[in-house]
């Protein structure tokens, strides 16, 4: 596998709309309301409209893609559900009964779900696979991907945003399912930005404290064995101690950002591989919106990492996408503020006294 | 007008039925979920569940009432926008130009819109008009409201709660129309906590920060003035240094407690209404959501003192109920996830390993 084989992701981004979004921002001062009195619903409705190139944007068609792969690190105790849980739940999202697939229907949004790397020998019908592997390595032992799977990871991001381009998709969101995968991401977050593994890892689907410390423990030996001290290389962060599903979500957001869609931005592990993503390709930023704070620890440092203002904080830490989904409707109310508000003119309503 | 006018404001609240909570409460357990994953969306669900008396809470019907009013405080030169801005807002609430009629409109909410003290003389067809007076009297002179006027105003609230109940409505939502109303909220903090106004008065529509000095100034005036000092009883702040809106805002509150119907509070006026409300009856506090934090500085000293958790943190101020109808999505949200998800048994899916 040639290095060349990833060269797609540093392709620029495309590029924000300056007219729309400054024409959209004249907008919002000639609604019926002191200006600014919407707050960060303004700001949403003027990034959008960057993002669309129109100065009354909109959200019409939502297409959420659900990763999922399995992660060998499993092997060293660090999460408090078996590994069968991974197939369990890709059969659980296209049956309607997980969260995700509750959010979607009631977004109206368009739901794939994508298996990168699960152990599953058979996918569930309605199940998209795009697989070469059952499972990473375990991390603690060895580098989570070959060279070839990572590249095949990152192109199974590209081709699901390709898919929901295709379908007509004008704004697109991401979740991931993966038991283990908060280990993942707290690996690559430490290898990202060089900080302790103690500061990232926390409880993912529900360690004990002293679980926690061990997991901390293992993925602090883990960067050690992979010779990650300090800031690591993108790539090799993700190669060496990420998986599939995440990695997935990193080339996702890159395609995406060179697509010209916008994103929404799950939790913990969704904005690991965001922060990934930038390193890769600094111009996606433009086209990332944060969803919300997740209650899992190392999310913050993340954000902080990122210069991330997040729209929710509900102490979610569920995965799939479902914070994402759950901010949707907030984006979606800005443009309809945006576009359906009278202005003064129209009306007839005094302005500010200009004193 | 005897004190007795006012009796009915002692009635007690509704009470939440805890079997029902509790039933809600086991279900999130059950869900395809790690326990806690949801964040406070669980908690949502169960407080309504509470609310509605059944283990499945959902809201099908919300009602959204704005009350408006004018204000005597104007005089003082107190705001950036001129009084017949209140008017002119009636007739936009009814034309579907407003804010909260863009929100009304996407929450497949009803609005209603009561002048219970404007200073129109002819009241817009489409506004219910319950009022005996037009506008108040200016507080830094004089009482705000007259005694009669205060009954009528808070009886307002009660007949609106009435109006939607009787309609059908599983689910309130309260907003404000008021130009000066922001100084009027803030006198009302100030006498309910014993703050000093300086740390309770904000720009309001948009002071220019000297002119939000004079603002404090004013309204500390005044409530040396009315011999407001330390922690003033709830009827006498709201005579004295309220307004229309503001009162009816404080009896819709108590009123909705005591018909059983869960209250979305909005921003800085609401909760400084909701407030006195709790002052009047304490059994109001189980009925209460608080929707978001307004970027107006005097609204974080309300919250902290009702010792509310809000949903929503966006930088609005706005009022007429935007950020409760905002809101509103993420608590619908919270009750299709507790009723729609698929239970552990259910899906086949593997539970938390009870290690």
């Amino acid at each position: 596998m040639s290095a060349n084989a990833n060269a797609w992701i540093s392709e620029p981004a495309a590029r924000l709309d300056a007219e729309a979004a400054a024409a959209a921002r004249a907008r919002q001062q000639r609604l019926t309301k002191p200006p600014g009195s919407l707050g960060r619903l303004e700001d949403f409705a003027v990034q959008l409209a960057g993002c669309q190139g129109k100065a009354l944007p909109d959200i019409k068609a939502p297409h959420i893609t659900v990763f999922a792969g399995d992660h060998g690190i499993v092997a060293e105790g660090v999460s408090a559900y078996p590994p069968e849980v991974t197939e369990q739940m890709l059969l659980n999202f296209v049956a309607g009964g997980a969260a995700i697939s509750v959010l979607a229907h009631e977004a109206g949004a368009h739901l794939s779900v994508v298996d990168v790397g699960s152990l599953a020998r058979a996918v569930p019908e309605g199940v998209i696979a795009d697989k070469i592997a059952h499972g990473s390595a375990n991390f603690a032992a060895k580098p989570a991907l070959s060279e070839a799977e990572l590249t095949h990871a990152l192109g199974a991001g590209q081709r699901a945003v390709l898919r929901a381009v295709e379908a007509g998709a004008d704004f697109l969101l991401f979740g991931e399912m993966g038991i283990g995968n908060t280990s993942a991401a707290a690996a690559l977050t430490a290898a990202l930005t060089g900080r302790d593994a103690a500061e990232i890892c926390g409880p993912g689907t529900g360690l004990a404290p002293e679980k926690v410390r061990r997991k901390a423990a293992i993925v602090s030996t883990a960067l050690a064995l992979h010779g990650f001290t300090g800031v690591t290389p993108p790539l090799a962060a993700l190669r060496c101690v990420s998986g599939h599903e995440v990695a997935a979500l990193a080339g996702a957001f890159v395609a995406a950002a060179q697509e010209g869609r916008p994103v929404l931005v799950d939790g913990f592990i969704c904005s690991a591989a965001a922060l990934a993503a930038l390193r890769l390709n600094p111009g996606v930023r433009d086209w990332l919106f944060f969803s919300h704070v997740s209650a899992e620890p190392g999310h913050l440092a993340v954000l902080q990492e990122i210069g991330a203002a997040p729209i929710l904080d509900l102490g979610m830490r569920l995965g799939e996408g479902s914070g994402a989904a759950a901010a949707l409707p907030l984006l979606k109310l800005a443009c309809r503020l945006h576009s359906g508000m009278a202005t003064f003119e129209s009306a007839g309503v005094s302005d500010k006294e200009r004193t």
